[in-house]
């Protein structure tokens, strides 16, 4: 099954799908994006993923998209693509004019989707933990936007891979616990759930909201506050949550093990719980 | 004249010019640029703009970009543009590959440039004053490196357009002038003519390297160092510089106006010998 691009409207095999190099997506980074995962043939979270779409085109004064005209594309690429477990990546920039840091309000904006097989993505059990560092946040201020200004993050996991660690978690400089270079992170301490409340200086993340809906359900307390490096080292668990990956837990964090260094009982528990809700058609937030 | 575009080794119409939406450039943002400016058929500053972009692809971990291939190529899109003056516009990103945030070593480097006709760009005179703005510095950590990470200073400068006015001021959050949405600040304080230090919070501007060199040239005091908005306002004189823009002078900033409305005669001076500089074949910093 080859691997599937759509461009403003035209699907075609990924390797001829081509944007022009005025396109501001590439000269400013001014595009949005969204990932989607599908489970048994559906988009989980399919809506939710729509909602901050449009908050991110808003925020950035895109003009208009069509939410009608987008959900249709996302599930007729689905439904083109036909693997197992389809990945969607949506990026929309805010068009093609000749290069200049103003942009014109009569762009057409540039609407480009890929599909992947992530079918041997991981997802079902907890097999792997994760080893983190922290590192200096020093991406920009709108991190609530979900835009292609992704090179921060690239730079930050590489750092933590050429130490053969797994991702890097962001620390503000007063030692605040924002986030992962693609996921938001969880701690559990004493039975609480806590994670960073949502400000400009996190992605409000789909899965991140899908747990703490779910500790709810299951009557597992959480706390959205800040919290600051001493409280993660001190934590019982850790895990990071992210579309495809879901629930990762952490093992270690700057050479500290984790209280629990097997994926300790309420990340087990809620990862068990996420992995089945994936899997409802009708899942929503 | 048709303007041109260049895309690893072939000249093309621009229209025709593109790249593949898994190009990292247009993804993650993951790409550098620099903008050269000709006068009377020869690239001003040619080595020290080749001189950045090397530290900026280096910064990135980018693989080796043979400089004298980008030098050549860089000169041939000049005299096949023949504009009376010619913007070369010169993009690498880092490569193309199926998306994901951690980068792989054997990429190939897409390199782009796009010519473009800038004889009607004022520079022989002060005809226009620019009225600022100031506003919180947003943007990341290393504005050093000249990346397209730039929807901060698109949304800044937007910011400055819908007040009527020309531009954005970036403030650090302790109060630190640092500079405009696409240009180095100087402000003028009893003869010393003054800027923001060479730190990861500003680009290392080449128009600012040029200034700093005529000012000892012509034996006027200059200072890098930190200056805050007090100092800001209160300058005798202030302007931007960059390439193309050459020096403009600022009349008016947050609603105060610059004491000497009318550009002061450091600015003056300082303009009108750059400008004749920027003519010599054989400038060097």
């Amino acid at each position: 099954m080859p691997e599937l691009a759509y461009i403003n409207g035209r699907f075609m095999p990924i390797e001829k799908a081509v944007v022009n190099v005025e396109d501001r997506g590439y000269q400013f980074g001014d595009a949005v994006y969204e990932f989607l995962e599908s489970f048994n043939g559906h988009l989980f979270c399919l809506e939710e993923h729509l909602d901050r779409l449009g908050n991110s085109l808003k925020s950035l004064y895109f003009p208009h998209v069509s939410r009608d005209k987008i959900r249709q594309a996302t599930i007729e690429m689905l439904n083109k693509s036909g693997f197992d477990r389809t990945g969607i990546y949506i990026q929309i920039s805010r068009g093609v004019q000749p290069r200049e840091h103003a942009f014109g309000d009569d762009l057409e904006v540039q609407v480009v989707m890929t599909a992947r097989d992530i079918s041997n993505e991981v997802h079902e059990k907890i097999e792997k933990m994760a080893k983190v560092q922290t590192c200096r946040d020093f991406r920009w201020g709108l991190c609530n936007i979900k835009t292609v200004q992704l090179l921060p993050a690239v730079l930050a996991l590489r750092e933590a891979s050429t130490k053969k660690l797994d991702d890097s978690i962001f620390i503000s400089d007063e030692g605040v616990v924002r986030e992962a270079t693609s996921s938001n992170i969880f701690i559990c301490r004493k039975n609480t759930v806590i994670t960073h409340p949502l400000t400009s200086n996190i992605l409000p993340g789909i899965t991140r909201a899908v747990v703490l809906k779910l500790c709810n359900d299951l009557n597992i307390q959480t706390e959205e506050r800040f919290y600051h490096t001493d409280e993660l080292y001190a934590a019982d668990e850790a895990f990071l949550t992210a579309t495809v990956m879901g629930i990762m837990p952490i093992s270690e964090i700057d050479g500290h093990s984790v209280a629990d260094v097997n994926p300790g009982p309420l990340t087990v528990e809620l990862s068990k719980v996420l992995n089945q809700r994936r899997c409802e058609v009708d899942f929503r937030l």
